[in-house]
């Protein structure tokens, strides 16, 4: 079963998003539910619930055909209607808030992986545009210190991760020993990541920025551990299950004596619908087995290259190749504006117009260049 | 049916509102319900739910009249109307609980986009404030591929569009190849918008101020992957499916016995009520087909166009046109206040009302040289 | 109907609490039910549901009474209990939720314009403590412009608004006529105010902490355009209606055989009920019109105004007047804290103390001069 | 009725959390349901209800024991049972809808007196660090002036408060002349607070964090303004009163059929209940005259006397009586660390744990010092 | 009772969240039904509830045995049925939304504690990378009284803590003393950490950075002592536990008649059901006796001394014994960037590198290190 859950990690797509929006869905629905995995996983609890059931009514047939002796009583409860209509409710109301209790910690750490993702670039960003081109040791160091980060928590909040495995490619293989060697590796990552900046020997407002992001990477990290280590209330947890359960195992009594056989399928129907509500809600509540977070992490590394190799392709800017193209676009910009009379200011935009072009040129050459590299990228998150 | 996706992006005005409020929109209501796209999205499964209703009552209507041979059995359910009502509980919180999750993506990427919009026109402020007058490439190229983000992440975020169309306009030719030619579109775009502040070089706290802007377009951009590639649990989604599809072909059993010939309507009439809310959440789960983004970002351009227009029709404050009006503007100032008796402060106070009368002008000038341009523009959100 | 949303623009205060906690407020509320505006907003669509009920009702009647022919059908539905139980459930939700949703909607636009308020003193108050006082145009531009915007924002967000009319007296003529000759009005005032902190050449960290209030000005309005452009999603309020309307229409056709002629005014008062609940969701989804603007707006400008007289009374602290009273002040808090020991300490200190008590004097000299400039002012949010 | 309002505003402690969890709570909350609060704020709908529910059994009765003439019809209804279930639901919902909305706003009430508080503390430990020692009187202005705000806001929020009792003691009497004679008091507070900060002439960094603080209270001000001002909107509360009274009042006429004589009690238990519930969200909606305000008001006097207390008693750090101790403290540290080898270190070392053990001994030293100055303190939050 | 609360106080790791997925759980839960906290805690009203229901049961059979004498009137109720089903949903509402009231408080409580964790190792960070390196003792204290106040702050949220213990190995003893004669304990642990980085004597970004985090601190014991001094409106408690309790003494009126005999049985079993709900809000509602505080607490000082221990293994970057391996990185980088040219960024690079390399040094002596230190430590939030 818990092998089945590496399955949920799904990132849309807008073909899935139409299929998820048709109205074939339904059928599919149906179809599938022989092959779901809340059915799987609600097994044994739904046997015990047919089991009671069939006793219930193989007791009250045989009563009723004679075979028991007149003196053994029925089972059977007239009083149920009410009562299951006065407790249905509250069950009902425990089950969905249940639920959506552990919708919220999916959906928070789903928001805490995106934020890490928009950081990550962030300070990728700031790197490659604060720490100088004379010290191009550390912008490599931070553009494969950064996207380690997001795969080592993510072996961090998973059980049995090779960590190894996960970083071959990202980080050089003495580094990898550093990081596995380490108490709380995530922990460490930031603490090379923290010595990186204070190296660089920044300016104070570009230090402090980059220092937020690092903040926030820790923010992060201690949400994911609150999320992992913290369920939701146990006792709430378990009121809810005992709820069911007992509503459950009293049910046969009450249908038997309206229903007879069919009492069997009904009480399994019910199970299945009940029960796969406190399922889900229990599947969500550690969501990190469930999302997608290879491809999140995987992201991080694609983008952060990218912006790596528009910035390496663009070591000074260089005019030469592009200076007709460029001088035209700048003396366009210069008409249109119908404001600049200098050939100072013509040669200023160029300039920038250039460093603009530029970027698109390495853009180009990173995504050529990509391949020959040949590290493990997937395009889920950068297509 | 994904077509009709497009219809549904609103943008409410005065007018609408009044129609909204007013009561007579219960009879469009009710005469438009065989045209709303929920109907049309439902046909297939509703199809099978009347199919089953009407296959239950055919055989109940043969068995009883003496068709079909005695040894058939009755298909009708005793206890069905006790169950119905155990479960319709858990029915109705699961789908309107799945369509609340759904209202809250949609929310979510709505007020994404506003503050997409508030912090394209609050950074363009910024440029044309900080970056000095003997850059005016600089400040166009801004004004320029500011705008062009919102498009490029609107087209990021609909199927099959057509990145150049909608460039078209805000950017020149040459541009809008090198964005095409990127392998992340919007990432490229706050690339070159990165490279452009980058190039202004303004003192540090200009540049850390509109640094802050781009991280904001970065979480924005991140925000609106996140909700684009990532559903509400596909389990909740798929039990809440099949529960309702369930609980709806297991409903004509049940109604036959008392209902007769009506089961069908009757199990046509629920099955679009509940199944109707169903379909709402998932229509607006992936909110940016059916947001009117083309709208928001129409509006960042005209903003920033006239914006643009005011600050390039003001290249040295002139006075000598506006003399006598603001001069005695800065008069009344003084009397009024009473406090002023320097000939230098009148001449103070005259510089800036001048300046903020300039602005007015300009925005008049830009607003009248708007249509030679004649790019695209809806004045929807500008107006 | 329009008119009559005035009416809602309440602003409480302690008398109106008590009678709001009153118990009294039952016998009010059901004396008050038939002059209700949501009565008036549904007299349409009740008047739908009760034809529909007479005339099931004066159906069943006549085909009883054996006027109709036998051969006309009874439309008298057997079935109805069990489904509209199954039913309302899903309707009470939807109803319930759709209302709430337009609560939030409510609430975040009031807290919107109390975030303005705020803001608004704030950047008043930064500006009258930061603009050398040599510069008093400066500080009356400010003064004048920072109220405007809330005017200027109330009409944007209304319809057919008198700009004009709501900015007189606040701002100068000429500079009205600017601000109605543009084509984004708030926009426009936005521009002014930047303007005026950018004229006050202050130092930088000044100028940052103004420019953040100008940027949440910027969310302010970008949040209020939203809210007024984006409804809810059609779908939703439009199945919730569609949703109501069957359920009502079906209901005479259940409820005829049990009650009688009591179906009519039992149909009108379910329907009274929950239509109610729709209404008020849509009434409250567009919030302007109904939220007391008015006194916010008039709040910001009156208590801007006391700020201003507080320092226009100060132009230099004066001590010959409040000498001897001060300087006990001053000589208490020596002997108080014990600690101080020099002349220059004192002296000091009375400086301080008297500044603080300079405020008091001018906020009343403030008061006694509000009334000869005789704007309008409306105590509610100043008092 | 508003005076019992009083006794609502508890402080918990570890007796009373112990005394709530207990399962005793059952036999305390049923035994003293006729001295709530709630049922005496009840009692004249509640006597209506049981008004109405007498006149329906006595009508009935007389008419059953013929002595009203056979002319007479019942009153009874027959339909009422699935009536009452299908709107029962919906009001429900509504009564707890609106009773939790009351909640948000007490909750947020209370979290805005919380960062108040944390607030107060704050800009007291930034004063008490910044503003140098040789302007005494600055300090403790700031220390006088900072707890009147929360004492001043506590009475505006409340009526018939008497400002002058409450700030006796804080404020010295022509201190609290001058607020008491100005017309918007927080507002006056807290332009003196500002008045402080600015005559500190502090470093730029030291100023705007404090302007910050401010800013807060600006801010905590207006949000306690906003939901004083703003009620829930009245529709909504209105259409919960009436459909909960017009559900009440028809009961009796379904009920009298069944039960009898025992309508009477029955009405009146249900009409608590489901009133109470209302009761309970109009109670909390204006959260000010149940909330502890003065509790935490008096904790930010008493924990900001402390501070001042624990910095006046500490006027230059003084090594002598402290020598021996911590300078073998000091010498712990050294060897304990192992790294630091000159005297230079060691004197360092002492200096620093001195200064905090100095502040350990002022805090001792304000303990003991609070008694004589007998100012009003409760030691509710300051324990 | 109050001391079982301690066992609630769990850290979940990956072999927990299988157990808990593990649809075995059930079963469990089942079965534990009779060992759980909460049939414990509601033993007296359980009981009260079913005396009630037996005195009830064995009055109406007395007298249909003809026991009691013919004049003793039946305590049946007949109109139950529906009554209870108008008012069952009312009740479901209150005790549901109340307990995730009391989930909110708890998660809230939770947070909280998280951000302290994240804070404290970041402020701890800050202190080591500013704080320079010839002032040890002031880093050694900032290491020492950052986990003293997480622990401080746990003792000051639960009963009869003992200070002493918990501080013990921690703080040195006359630093635990000074803490124990404070009034207020947490904030004199915070006014010790803004004396060390007052002492720094910082440039003025890093003490503003430092700072803020001891302002979140503030942040942070403010909510705490919020959460721990107000609970959830008692009128709210008390209305929830009266409306319970009367329906509950009232059901066996209405059973008795049906039922018979297992009126005692099913009494009981709801009555468990729906107080068990209740019972998990009041359990949550006051959250610190609850929460695993010690684990969060005890990772806050394994975590900083970690961070401490790799700090002080590197007081001065050593090039000997890393140079071969750290000098074929840094060539290694240079290689692969293919830019470098100078034997001066080598040297630059080799630098970066090492200071990396050492810190992974210095994490693994502190581990080693830890043993022999011999201070308490778990290993729950720190592996």
């Amino acid at each position: 079963k818990e092998q089945t859950r590496k399955t949920a990690r799904t990132v849309f797509d807008f073909e899935r998003w139409e299929a998820h929006r048709c109205s074939g869905r339904y059928f599919r629905h149906i179809l599938g539910v022989f092959n779901s995995r809340i059915i799987f996983g609600l097994l044994r609890p739904l046997m015990l619930v047919i089991l009671t059931a069939t006793a219930v009514v193989m007791w009250e047939s045989l009563r009723q055909a004679g075979v028991l002796p007149p003196v053994v009583p029925s089972v059977q409860l007239a009083w149920s209607k009410e009562l299951f209509g006065l407790t249905s409710f509250a069950l009902s109301l425990l089950l969905v808030f249940h639920t959506n209790a552990g919708y919220e910690r999916w959906d928070g750490a789903r928001k805490i992986w995106g934020l890490m993702l928009n950081r990550s670039r962030d300070i990728a960003r700031q790197g490659l545009t604060y720490i100088p081109r004379d010290q191009p040791h550390l912008r490599a160091m931070l553009c494969r210190w950064v996207p380690a980060f997001s795969r080592t928590l993510m072996c961090h909040l998973r059980q049995d991760s090779d960590f190894g495995a996960h970083l071959k490619g990202v980080l050089y293989p003495h580094e990898i020993e550093a990081v596995l060697s380490s108490t709380h590796r995530p922990n460490y990552v930031l603490q090379v990541i923290s010595e990186i900046v204070k190296s660089a020997r920044l300016p104070l407002a570009a230090r402090v920025k980059m220092d937020q992001n690092i903040t926030t990477f820790h923010d992060d990290l201690g949400g994911c551990e609150r999320i992992l280590k913290t369920p939701i209330p146990l006792s709430y947890t378990r009121h809810t299950g005992r709820f069911l359960m007992i509503w459950l195992l009293l049910l046969p009594f009450t249908l038997v004596g309206g229903c007879g056989v069919t009492t069997i399928p009904l009480c399994a129907t019910i199970g299945f619908l009940l029960m796969g509500i406190d399922e889900i809600g229990v599947a969500i509540e550690e969501p990190f087995s469930i999302l997608p977070l290879e491809a999140i992490a995987n992201s991080a590394l694609v983008n952060i290259r990218e912006l790596e190799a528009a910035h390496q392709a663009d070591p000074e800017p260089d005019f030469s190749a592009a200076e007709d193209h460029h001088t035209r676009t700048a003396l366009d910009l210069v008409s249109a504006t119908a404001t600049a009379g200098t050939a100072q200011r013509a040669a200023a935009a160029a300039a920038t117009a250039a460093s603009a072009a530029a970027v698109a040129a390495a853009a180009a050459a990173a995504a050529a260049a990509g391949a020959p590299r040949s590290w493990p990228s997937s395009p889920a998150f950068a297509n």
